[in-house]
């Protein structure tokens, strides 16, 4: 079986990523990144969901973007609720923080030798971020090959978002097929201290209304 | 004066380039990254260096690259010593190293509001990272303006990397010209246990060729 190393949020969408990789063949090497996050739960979500998914390897990396700041989701910043989306990048939007996180599975990609990088970006019911985008993937994808002794050697990274032009609700189901336990994941950018969703940010109303479409009970 | 994140590793090629940009006039923000570097004694010479240009701000960042690996140095592999420069890509190569550093300052740029990042790579005298290519940055810089909301918003992100085509010899005079103070620099890989460099890594040899080109002493 090939390998792939697939990054691993805690989130729906990743999970589900993740578990639609799996089933295309992969064995599944899980990256978490620690990030300063407010919802650093996520992380806890993150190595439940890799044990369900049965990784070959879960890897957690910390890098304190709070230290960067610029983000409701690591600065002082209120993170917006019910908010009305339009074409603006809300403030939720973490400078390059696909780009960290993907240059830390390509480094560790390169490391394994493997080729094949998964992400859950989603590009269709989603927040706008700039990083989630088709054309920003294959971008990546093309710095990639240039900046890697696999590149050079021959050896094409790809990067594989599985989810990018589907709806919430087709994901959700999508993931029921495949048997994804969603019980297990976190999703919510601001929950409450004891890691209960906000049910108001971005990140819970697009869950909401993916559940809704599909029409079944959000199981947490 | 318009703003710019240079990467500092506290070694004679970064350091040059942060005063080759300053001289541009840029005010310069440092940044240096703690990546589990076996000759970490670096980002000491880093601190001196950014107090030495007077930067505005010098940001350390830390993200563990030892348990990703993969490298001879952030992992248990020797360090080659009085090797033949050849076409190959020496162990000393650390997977997607640059591309994590170039993301990082990515994230902070774009938090800062500045699109000029600096950078010391060079493709003339140095090891065959694939990560020090004129080829390679420009796709960086490509895939930046995809990544972030800047991009988006049509601020163009530019990496500067003053010394890409010059020799080791030319980088060094270049720098004695700028003022540069090498004896506060570390390059080798290797050092012993009192940051004493090997002299027998491509980095020192690469120094001590470029110093003996120029006719003047290493300071260090």
């Amino acid at each position: 079986m090939p390998s792939l190393v697939v990054l691993l949020s805690g989130g729906l969408d990743s999970y589900t990523a993740a578990a639609a990789l799996k089933a295309e063949g992969f064995d599944l090497y899980a990256l978490s990144v620690r990030y300063g996050q407010r919802h650093v739960v996520e992380l806890d979500a993150a190595r439940a969901v890799a044990e369900a998914l049965g990784v070959r390897r879960h890897l957690e990396l910390a890098v304190d973007l709070s230290k960067v700041g610029g983000s409701a989701l690591t600065a002082d910043i209120e993170v917006p609720k019910d908010r009305v989306f339009d074409a603006s990048i809300p403030v939720t939007y973490v400078p390059a923080r696909n780009t960290v996180f993907l240059s830390l599975a390509l480094a560790w990609a390169e490391s394994l030798g493997v080729v094949d990088i998964g992400i859950g970006a989603n590009a269709l019911d989603y927040s706008g971020y700039p990083d989630c985008r088709p054309e920003y993937l294959r971008a990546f994808e093309a710095m990639a090959n240039l900046a890697t002794k696999a590149g050079v050697e021959g050896r094409r990274f790809h990067i594989h978002a599985p989810l990018l032009t589907m709806t919430k609700a087709e994901i959700i189901r999508r993931g029921l097929e495949l048997g994804v336990d969603y019980r297990l994941t976190h999703s919510c950018y601001d929950p409450d201290s004891s890691g209960r969703p906000c049910l108001h940010c971005d990140s819970c109303v697009l869950r909401a209304k993916g559940f809704a479409e599909v029409g079944v009970c959000d199981p947490t």
